[in-house]
């Protein structure tokens, strides 16, 4: 079939309105957020349910043309974005934005994949419920991407990866064939859990449509704290101190380090929150249901005590919501900061909590040696071992320069990684950006396992070819 | 391959002493807990690790002879008695029953397979640590069966099902490779999350030799209270108002029944703790990492409060570890009680949380016209929207008769969770029982997924065959 007779078919389909060609609309779709993956495409396509999503999948399988499914494309490895030189069809989910059900005695919500997770969030707020999946593109990325990267985010200590969120799922599978597996159940063992394949799976073994997700409580008492502290070690043990103490009213453990502190307040509009200059600083928040002037108080006393045994150097409790949203803003602003600041080598890794400190302190040392006047931006979930580590230098054209290093940087620092038994992709995914790392670095058991699963699913390798495997 | 030349492979690599084949040996291999199945094997194998696991696999796998794992064999379902007629080889796991590592920093447990699941809670307590997983079998039932079937239990409200609690495995598959996937990581983005295909498969995919589970602080304080109440309705919205004030503080909220705690009394050694009598009971247990006795206090607050509103009638507060105990023994000998009073049809659904009352309500109705003088005793975990529904008559010989009615109970029942939305299996599984309900209650695409899997992991079909699917 001709690439012509497809964009008909699709338009008969969906309304010409809805398929994209024209080489200025089709732009924002092909290139990733961090610009660093340019590909190609066919058309756009923006199908308006999941009937149309059917469709649109079961002629590109009888044209035996690639679909690259797209929410907010919002993926730091390119995983939304179509492969250079792709003969693929882009399906953007952005029209299935709508909340189907909320059932708040269930404790659940049934949206569809292009809801933004902040709307997906608000539509729970607005019955009194949390949806408690919070990263920093809550704005713009949407809730089916989400499901299909695993998201992570600053609440997982607490609540969860988005697997953990996710009670059932609707998929269009690589066939067009729909699974309606919209189940709100907290337990269901009827068979092969099946959503597991498709949550993480990066779009490559079928589209979902839409979910069933958890919802909380809304906290009526949060209590934030920002700390001055001399190290990872010490972060970890605090951690350790705050679970035993608190339990799951812990719900933020945030490290950040001076360096990722200073480009915050470099590019980011002020001002700032005033807090004590100190190598390392910890973002924690305490949230539950009772009263907050008790549990601010209890965190006082807690943070009074470390300061006392020098566990700490210093804290700054926040007094209200505000002044929290503030101090939360230091954090979830790292990401931007850099952005401005220039190019960066990024890594996204996770270890063993009992191993974070012991992996800052080799890798710093071995990268600082082997890469003179680097620049170490770390900061990242320490309740969840995950940590943004990302090196540049000082200046743009230096860090431009050192993007040619990649190879070598990734290559120590993923060995270590490796070597302390840690993931080479916490929250980000594979996507493009890490397919040869991860042939490198798990087992052949393992690939081959991945690979039978994909040629199970999608035996013509339609489903968003040319990432994760 | 003769049978003959099979058994003295299998002791060639494991010492005859661990192939049992006698007849007085296999027996206690052969029939489930509840004495409703037995099969036939060649032999019993008892391999001591998973590199003997691996080569007995293979062996089987050459021979083409099949495999059904055992753990702990209390399964409820049949799921791990080898069917009848069945020339298969049993693997006990039981020997396979190592603490590998205990992180402590890292919240987690590296055990082998055949560990008892209350080995593993006190390997944790002895670290300090909580292994939340807590179900009436716990004292035999093994952690490689416990993940096999997905288990539940008391505490899935707070923790989460077996699956939540597993953050790797260890996994023979069908033809013998190893596939070591043993990562204690809270974040892993590295490809399809491949061990959620062995959680919950019940053995039909592969065996499951090890796992690294997730580990919680020790609660300090433990508040737990008997509620007499009047209705599910009533304690479906009890639940709200405790996750609203106490959030994840409230680790318990199981319902039981009058008639469910009067076999109890009957059947269990006394004196049992004094509650007032009820149609129906909540048990309902908070822990937290703060202080016990203010824990107790707000609790107290919270049921003075209900009782004062005429939402519940009466309730009993524990004042020590002790009185706890005693009460939770009237909610887990539920089942045993049932055991000795005599043979019952079992139903192990779950619903929506908000469908809960009116499923009671509807069903007991539709059964008590269809069955005149039957006997309910429901109780279940309200917090999972799980229900254990079973039927009997008030006399031995009533119910054995009453059996040959399963059919038509369990269409009305089935047929009514259907309707409302929830699952025929919350946690007990498939395994034998449930296979031709699987089958009336799933879509054709979701068998066809479910059996495209098992074609692609075990395309010769020696995985416990007659299971599950």
């Amino acid at each position: 079939m001709s690439h012509s007779v497809l964009i008909g078919r699709l338009a008969d389909l969906l309304g010409s309105d809805h398929v994209l060609t024209g080489e200025a609309e089709l732009s924002p779709y092909l290139v990733d957020w961090r610009g660093r993956y340019r590909g190609a495409a066919i058309c756009v396509v923006r199908p308006p349910d999941t009937a149309a999503v059917s469709a649109v999948v079961r002629a590109c399988f009888d044209a035996g043309v690639a679909i690259v499914p797209q929410g907010g494309n919002t993926s730091l490895c390119g995983a939304a974005t179509p492969a250079a030189g792709g003969e693929t069809v882009v399906v953007s989910l952005a029209r299935l934005n709508r909340v189907r059900a909320i059932d708040p005695a269930n404790h659940t919500i049934t949206v569809e994949a292009g809801c933004l997770l902040h709307a997906v969030q608000d539509a729970a707020a607005a019955a009194g419920r949390l949806f408690p999946l919070s990263l920093a593109a809550e704005g713009s990325c949407q809730i089916g991407g989400n499901l299909s990267t695993n998201a992570g985010g600053v609440h997982v200590l607490r609540y969860g990866n988005a697997r953990d969120l996710a009670l059932g799922l609707e998929v269009v599978l690589p066939g067009g064939e729909i699974w309606n597996g919209l189940r709100g159940l907290r337990k269901d063992n009827t068979g092969y859990d099946l959503k597991q394949l498709f949550i993480g799976a990066e779009g490559t073994l079928g589209i979902i449509t839409a979910a069933v997700l958890k919802l909380f409580p809304l906290p009526r008492a949060v209590a934030t704290a920002w700390l001055a502290i001399d190290s990872p070690a010490l972060a970890v043990r605090l951690l350790g101190e705050l679970l035993e103490r608190f339990g799951a009213a812990l719900t933020a453990c945030e490290l950040v380090s001076e360096v990722a502190l200073g480009l915050v307040c470099r590019h980011l509009p002020g001002p700032h929150p005033r807090v004590t200059a100190s190598p390392w600083h910890l973002l924690i928040e305490l949230s539950a249901g009772g009263d907050e002037q008790r549990l601010r108080a209890e965190l006082a006393d807690f943070l009074a005590e470390a300061i006392d045994r020098g566990a700490i150097r210093d804290a700054v409790l926040a007094q209200s919501g505000e002044q929290a949203a503030r101090l939360w803003a230091l954090r979830e602003n790292v990401g931007e900061a850099e952005r401005r600041e220039g190019p960066s080598i990024k890594h996204d890794v996770s270890l063993p909590i009992s191993r974070l400190a012991e992996f800052i302190e080799r890798a710093d040392r071995a990268l600082g040696e082997a890469f003179p006047d680097i620049r170490q931006v770390t900061f990242g979930h320490v309740g969840d071992g995950n940590l943004h580590y990302n090196q540049s230098k000082a200046d743009t054209a230096g860090s431009v320069a050192f993007l040619a290093e990649q190879p070598a940087v990734d290559r120590l620092v993923h060995d270590l990684v490796d070597e302390l038994g840690g993931s080479i992709s916490a929250e980000h995914g594979i996507g493009q950006l890490k397919r040869h790392e991860l042939l490198r670095y798990r087992s052949a058991v393992e690939i081959e396992l991945m690979r039978a699963l994909k040629r199970t699913l999608d035996p013509r390798g339609l489903m968003n070819p040319g990432k994760l495997l």
